[in-house]
């Protein structure tokens, strides 16, 4: 179900024309009212932001959206005033076919950048787009169908929050593992429960730390990553920050998170094996954040991933090299809890075991620095053949 | 001549048996009279650093060394105190062979990460390498050869000394512009000229500065990094910083570093195409530096490279990511001048000329901000299949 699980939200996906061929590329997320409902979000820190991030961030200055209107196929970014004139039209033609206000639509584009939207189809589009809503399971498959662009499959999440009647319904794009070629993450996720607009905003940037941010681990921050919630408080009773019902609102919605972002590390490009980086034992979470985004960012990491090569003193050294403050000769290292490396140095272990593990397509790397309670998780991929071939012509 | 060039200065290279096989690993730059010299050096970053860079720091307090020894094979990091002793040992076998005190040996190691030195071959190399030691060609290029570990050519360099009758010589060590699977830059510079220490280890840093530390892309600092530059004084006049000549032996000293830094691109494992990364305009020399390394450590960017596609999207992308401020839309990008994106948006241009210029294999990408007087300068090759086939596993 997605974004249409909570009452009171409805989908629609259609292929407009903005990419070639008939593949899904125009898509409406919208409160089954049209009214404006509490809405948070969470930006790209690129300065050199997108259109469509231009308008969003302007129209939700008061915290309230009625509907999001996303396309695939074109980023509008790198586009200039003529990319924020059509990022505003996509509004204001959305609002024209919903009867809301312009200012109560956000919108969301991915694709190439560097080249101008083109507006015939997606001026025919959108009527029929907003034709299509329904809070079916097919429209909201329809509408995660149509933001995928180097995807392979389309990403959906549904969460109770405990201790309440409400839902989570969430959808997402992204194979951005390793940031792909039309490098940009989409989520849109919805939900019935009442949230006051500043602790929904609280929890979304939370949610979002400890899922989307924990692994888009290659440095590389697009021009157009975009989370959005809208909360349209039908469920009883209302979220407030510091309110008994507040943390369990806030897990539900990092599941949320968690889980769509699972699913696209899982469908990230040209992969074949996956990495859980954890370091723990830092002197602070943010000196743990470093060291897990420097291994787990590493080209020679990644390459020692793909032939399955327990190359420890890689690992070592992107963690010298992170800023994180350690006593090198405190560390301990290990893969899937085979130690590889204790006090700095090779430890002895079963070689057998750890030839097992490094075959596998899941490893979990394990960095104890022995300092303090810091402890972060960052999620990669291998760098593989595949990667390269994606990505190294656009057309 | 390299490091023999400068009068006062001897060298040899052997292969004592740290390597399989009979290739050289094993190294020595030392003073023809055994006398320490004025010696400057610029050590790794890296927190994890090996045992022979902590000697090194260690025998450099008082900026006297009569001799380097090196090794290949093997960079004794990750190793612990026993790393440390072993480190101390090739620097008393030397100083015992040349009639030294051990503190005026310096060290340096590049190879694996994580195994101990074997001591046996070093212990039975040592005087073998102190008697080989010479003045000719024959003997620097031995000590450049065995030095290397996944170089597939020799480095070296001589620079004369303008408005003076001195010269610098240099060998350096790296296929590391992509930071490969040894990762080690190793580079040993002598001179002949007379320079005060401090002016010595001014110079050093600058031209460190421009030319290593803008060649090595992708954020990889290895635990063994070194550079060193021993300065003997037997040309006079002395160098004295402040001093008239003092400019003119930075020049030679940067000029010395970048040529040992372009053939170290030159020799890049698995690239295909090499890019020099300008950006200009920007507000400060810091901000076009973290542009340029942004946008020259990029995978993907240089996956693009690899398929000779312009997408320069991905460039603004990674300057917009980069932490550098500028004005997305003042932003003017071009190919071999070729001007593909200006004020932020596509320009038109020659697709012809584009696409010859991208099929080839040296490409200048030119970044403008438009926003004062910074400029940087950093080189990378593209990402490509024999890269990922050279790192995925060590042995």
């Amino acid at each position: 179900m997605s974004v249409t699980a909570p009452a009171g939200f409805e989908a629609a996906g259609i292929a407009c024309g903005i990419k070639d061929g008939s593949a899904p590329d125009l898509a409406l997320v919208a409160t089954t009212d049209r009214r404006p409902v509490t809405t948070a979000g969470v930006f790209t820190t690129n300065l050199a932001t997108a259109a469509p991030v231009q308008i969003s961030r302007e129209h939700l200055r008061d915290g309230r959206a009625a509907a999001v209107v996303l396309n695939s196929g074109n980023a509008n970014a790198a586009t200039g005033e003529q990319g924020r004139r059509d990022a505003r039209r996509m509004c204001e033609l959305t609002a024209a076919e919903l009867g809301c206000e312009t200012a109560g639509v956000l919108v969301c584009s991915t694709g190439l950048i560097g080249v101008q939207l083109p507006m015939d189809p997606i001026d025919a589009g959108i009527p029929k787009l907003a034709g299509s809503l329904g809070a079916d399971v097919g429209a909201a498959g329809a509408a995660a169908d149509a933001i995928l662009t180097t995807d392979t499959v389309r990403k959906e999440t549904v969460v109770a929050v405990p201790g309440h009647d409400a839902v989570i319904g969430g959808m997402a794009k992204g194979a951005a593992m390793l940031a792909p070629a039309m490098a940009t993450m989409l989520a849109v996720l919805t939900t019935d429960a009442a949230v006051e607009p500043r602790a929904l905003g609280d929890a979304l940037r939370h949610a979002v730390d400890d899922s989307f941010n924990a692994l888009i681990v290659d440095g590389c921050t697009s021009t157009n990553d975009t989370v959005l919630v809208l909360a349209n408080g039908i469920a009883d009773p209302p979220v407030e920050a510091h309110s008994p019902t507040f943390p369990g609102f806030v897990d539900a919605l990092t599941a949320a998170c968690t889980d769509l972002a699972a699913q696209m590390a899982a469908d990230a490009e040209g992969a074949t094996k996956r990495a859980r980086v954890t370091v723990r034992g830092a002197g602070s979470t943010g000196d743990a954040r470093l060291a897990a985004r420097a291994v787990a960012s590493s080209q020679l990491v990644q390459c020692s991933l793909n032939g399955g090569d327990p190359y420890w003193g890689r690992i070592l050294s992107e963690v010298g090299a992170s800023g994180a403050v350690f006593d090198p000769e405190r560390v301990d290292l290990a893969y899937n809890g085979v130690v590889v490396c204790r006090d700095g140095i090779a430890a002895d272990h079963d070689d057998a075991e750890l030839a097992r593990v490094m075959a596998g397509p899941e490893i979990d790397i394990t960095c104890d620095l022995h300092q303090g309670a810091g402890h972060a998780r960052v999620l990669c991929t291998d760098l593989s053949h595949a990667y390269i071939d994606e990505n190294r012509r656009t057309s």
